[in-house]
């Protein structure tokens, strides 16, 4: 269940176990020179298994991609009970339809993912890592783009806000001067001349921008401290708030800076904290709903005010959401993306897989009639 | 039906119609110092719709991937008349089943796709063309697959026979020495740094390895025409050839040398002309019937060709279809590779999109009970 069966190293592949957790595998595949770069910040806990389940993603997404990326095949149980094989392990195939990148997100709809064929690159012998203080949210969101618009592709790229820089600081020495509204921490790597290349076109850029304050971390131990705190960002923030909502928003990159004011109005409006950080690079800067403590009217103002989110980012050209899924969560609003006919396609697509609905049913639509379009 | 519509530069994103001709395509975003790497070697004339439509690939797949790893999303008109927009603009996408890519490759069986919403990258500054002159077809696959397993990921690796290179050499100036019986035309892009530190990685294993010569191409216009004339390979056999199929078999990249010698088998027990070449990054080196006359008797021996080609590259773990798709001609082995529980599968989703079977019927998987399985 938890297994890697095989890693390749001539074709640079793994099968892998859908049980197995992610942090196991990345360190596995790692001492031998590879790289498996999906990187949920989950990774101690979350399997390969509900990574692909999912389509999930993590800050280094931005270079090279999510979990769909990489999965080159399957080993489906379906309904009834027969197991197929999809894809395998060649890097491309043409031959009917994509059923591996449908199973891919498929949130356990269609079937049962029991094995998994992954791609692996080699590891990158060099990273480095940049912290960037910006003048406010919205400067940060200029730097991303204009990053991302000269070719220069960091392997991670994430935005800050205070609070996310105030919590990480409890990990962090030296801690980080938490007295700015936005922050950018970044990585370069490839080999040594690709690591100073871009690590000089970023830091002029940001020089050129004027952000307050440019600093490349030469010494490992502090930046993988940093890399470490983002991890647990999360954790971080269940240790004074009573409930977080992490929303998944995503964006073209294009539109960071309207989708920053955007949540600060929403906040603003409906009166309900709201924290932005994650994966700039990707237009994916997850804004989370934040309560120090519970209670019924504000569990009220939060579906509004995630309503209102989810509106205006899909206003914006935006998905709602990049790499977390549907669920129930953010079932009822599905429709505001899909439109109705093709939600109707997509449960066509199930009735083909699952004509007995077994399969985790209730998940990314409403059983009943909840939709809210 | 054959404009660009847009290209956002400050997204990296172009959206399309789906008869845009490719190289039309390449020109105009290389302009602007982007690039949207698919090459398939029919640029000149096919359509970003058809790319689509057969999950297209080429040289460059070896680093870039193919069209698939480009397609953010697309306009689709289901059977019914109705138009739906699947994905968008945004580089990552978790709602619901995920259309766009089983739109992609899907032969025109599910739906016609309209527009094209794909991904584009910076265009690399520099680029290096390097020629390899292999001892055997054994040798250029072992080097192959030693340059990938190094992690040096050249934008493009591609295999030649001795004959290709023939042909090639009436388009070439100067010609290459055409008594090999193997070469590798390799290009490495990035920026220069990059590309000296590929360029050497390369050049040192192949002496490593002792290959016969290694040449790195300093001339701009010299490695031009080299990749110009591997363009037109198709075309230049035409010229001498009355027929040439074109078989798309892909194979685990390690599995190469073997590859390389069960086409020599299949062509030596058949007593059928097999040429090879192509994308070897890949492990898609295309087997190439190769007639210099047609007649019954050849017609048939060359499907017992073909069958054995495919079956016996299916034992080597790999598929009968990189980057082609299946139409009528592959139809009839489908079912080697897949089983028919997952064609079963594919029929149920035609199905789902296409009740009455208007869209491409015949296609993928024959109509009738034709099905050599």
């Amino acid at each position: 269940m938890n297994q890697i069966l095989e890693i390749d190293q001539r074709n640079m592949t793994a099968t892998v176990e859908a049980g197995l957790v992610l942090s196991r595998f990345h360190r596995t595949v790692e001492k031998m020179g590879l790289f498996y770069p999906p990187d949920p910040q989950s990774m101690s806990v979350c399997t390969l298994g509900g990574n692909v389940a999912t389509r999930a993603g993590g800050p280094r997404g931005v270079k090279y991609g999510t979990t769909g990326n990489y999965v080159l095949g399957m080993e489906i149980v379906l309904p009834d009970g027969t197991v197929i094989n999809s894809g395998g392990k060649f890097v491309k195939q043409s031959v009917g339809y994509d059923i591996t990148h449908l199973m891919t997100g498929s949130e356990g709809t269609l079937g049962v993912i029991t094995r998994i064929n992954v791609r692996l690159i080699a590891l990158p012998p060099e990273h480095r890592t940049i912290v960037v203080t910006c003048e406010s949210p919205e400067q940060a969101a200029e730097i991303v783009a204009e990053i991302i618009a000269r070719g220069t592709v960091p392997a991670m790229l994430e935005y800050l806000s205070q609070g996310a820089v105030g919590l990480m600081n409890n990990m962090i020495s030296p801690p980080l001067a938490g007295d700015a509204d936005a922050y950018l921490l970044i990585e370069v790597d490839g080999n040594r001349s690709q690591v100073d290349y871009d690590t000089a076109v970023i830091s002029g850029l940001c020089k050129e921008m004027k952000s307050r304050d440019v600093r490349v971390i030469e010494d490992e131990r502090e930046a993988a401290s940093y890399w470490r705190a983002r991890s647990n960002l999360y954790p971080l923030m269940l240790t004074i708030m009573e409930r977080v909502i992490s929303e998944d928003l995503t964006v073209p990159r294009s539109m960071l800076p309207e989708m920053v004011r955007m949540v600060q109005e929403v906040s603003a409006s409906t009166g309900v904290g709201i924290g932005l950080g994650g994966h700039a690079g990707d237009g994916n800067i997850h804004p989370t709903i934040l309560h120090f403590q519970t209670s019924p009217e504000l569990d009220e103002k939060s579906q509004v005010a995630i309503g209102e989110l989810l509106k205006k980012g899909l206003e914006l050209g935006g998905t709602i959401s990049g790499e977390h899924g549907i669920g129930i969560h953010k079932s009822e609003f599905l429709a505001w993306e899909l439109g109705e006919v093709q939600i109707e396609l997509m449960k066509r697509i199930k009735q083909a897989f699952d004509p007995l609905n077994i399969m985790n049913p209730g998940k990314i639509w409403p059983e009943g009639g909840e939709c809210r379009c």
